[in-house]
């Protein structure tokens, strides 16, 4: 959510949109309209109509539609049935060796997974480094869609050695935390990873698993996890929806 | 940068973006064959005229178009004159208490700063726990382009409350870095600090401040940051363009 300062503050409104030179585009006259009425509704309320907007505006309905389309694709809006409602606050996930449920339980939310597959397949020489094997030895691939309260929130896949976790596909509820089972089952335990963010589009399939508009923009963050000995343990590659996800991290001291 | 295996891997290709269900968008097929290619070309290769891939696939310049957009907007592809080449990997910056600077410089790359404006005003009230003041009492904004070796890469803008730093607009240079002025003029040295990470669209403002199309995916960093005696410091927000910038994070074990 932005602070509202800084769209008030007469110094400098960096996110009010409003070129200093240039044109100002007509559609985001109606987005930054649009805005305003999104604080005073609050979450959950209810947009008026395209055709509403139009006249209210005295624009184009194209031109409404493209600026609830930003307002979509930044997630300050949601569809619900046949109209567009204000949405929530985006989740904040902490950037910690937490897993996924263990951070979407802590706002309140229900953690879930849905399994796309699992399959073992000869690990390529990019993978064999950060998952611990040689090349061509097995690897397992889990493809999971991750949800929150029954909702779609992303897309996650983790490669991990066929030696590390033999049973996987037996003993392996895919429905639960991966890493509860690695520690419960297993007695592994995280030590350290690497990360890296990026925004990406989704590609066609993976917007049609997640359930998204193609085009738009995710949040993917890339892991390589190492166990407590050090060990490497598993490489992973989530996709988050960016309109319903940030990332939060703590900073301490350098050095 | 992808990971080939995630595209080559009998198992799961979660990037190749063909559904396995519902139809492949046209444009989708020749992006796909186009990222082929930039795999071919490498750093810096002369794509083929929008007109010579239309022809190549028997479809619109429109769909070529449309491929190529995403290619350009994920930051893969770009415009040199005339010209479409393949991208250099995205910088990628570590969340860490290290400034702009030291990240950038890193990475051999040339660090800079171009001063947009440095504003007084009264804090709101949102701001003034964030920059450790009260309501009212005066504080700077700082805002300023990131730069990379001449090129645009983000916009910054930063709050700090005047009575910390009463000579910032006469005795600071705004193109330097203002963490080495806290520490090497005031001796203020960084104790935490508090991020967030989140993916926007860029304002037409911010678009044409960075220069940028201003449908561009940016990745937007919140910073709170305190001084080493743990009072509140000053209160970021930085906008990167998502197209040439990552984002790396260590993760030590819980505790």
């Amino acid at each position: 959510m932005d602070h509202p300062y800084v769209d008030q503050a007469p110094g400098g409104p960096i996110r009010s949109g409003i070129p200093e030179h240039g044109r100002i585009p007509k559609y985001y006259t109606v987005k930054a309209h649009v805005s305003l009425l999104i604080e005073e509704l609050g979450e959950g309320g209810l947009l008026p109509t395209e055709r509403e907007l139009a006249v209210r505006h005295e624009v184009s309905r194209e031109t409404v539609r493209q600026a609830l389309r930003e307002l979509l694709l930044e997630g300050r809006l949601r569809r619900r049935g046949r109209g567009t409602v204000v949405a929530g606050p985006k989740l904040e996930q902490p950037l910690s060796l937490a897993s996924y449920t263990e951070g979407v339980r802590r706002q309140g939310r229900t953690p879930g997974r849905h399994l796309i597959g699992l399959e073992r397949f000869p690990c390529p020489a990019a993978l064999a480094a950060e998952v611990g094997i040689g090349r061509g030895e097995p690897v397992w691939h889990l493809e999971r869609v991750l949800l929150a309260d029954d909702e779609r929130a992303g897309l996650e896949s983790t490669y991990v050695s066929v030696a590390r976790v033999p049973s996987l596909d037996t003993e392996f509820e895919p429905d639960s935390s991966f890493y509860a089972y690695l520690h419960d089952r297993l007695g592994v335990s995280f030590g350290d990873a690497d990360e890296r963010i990026e925004t990406v589009l989704a590609t066609p399939r993976e917007a049609l698993l997640i359930g998204t508009p193609p085009a738009l923009p995710m949040l993917l963050l890339h892991r390589v996890s190492r166990d407590s000995a050090g060990a490497p343990l598993e490489r992973v590659r989530t996709l988050y929806r960016g309109d319903r996800f940030s990332f939060t991290a703590h900073l301490g001291r350098r050095g």
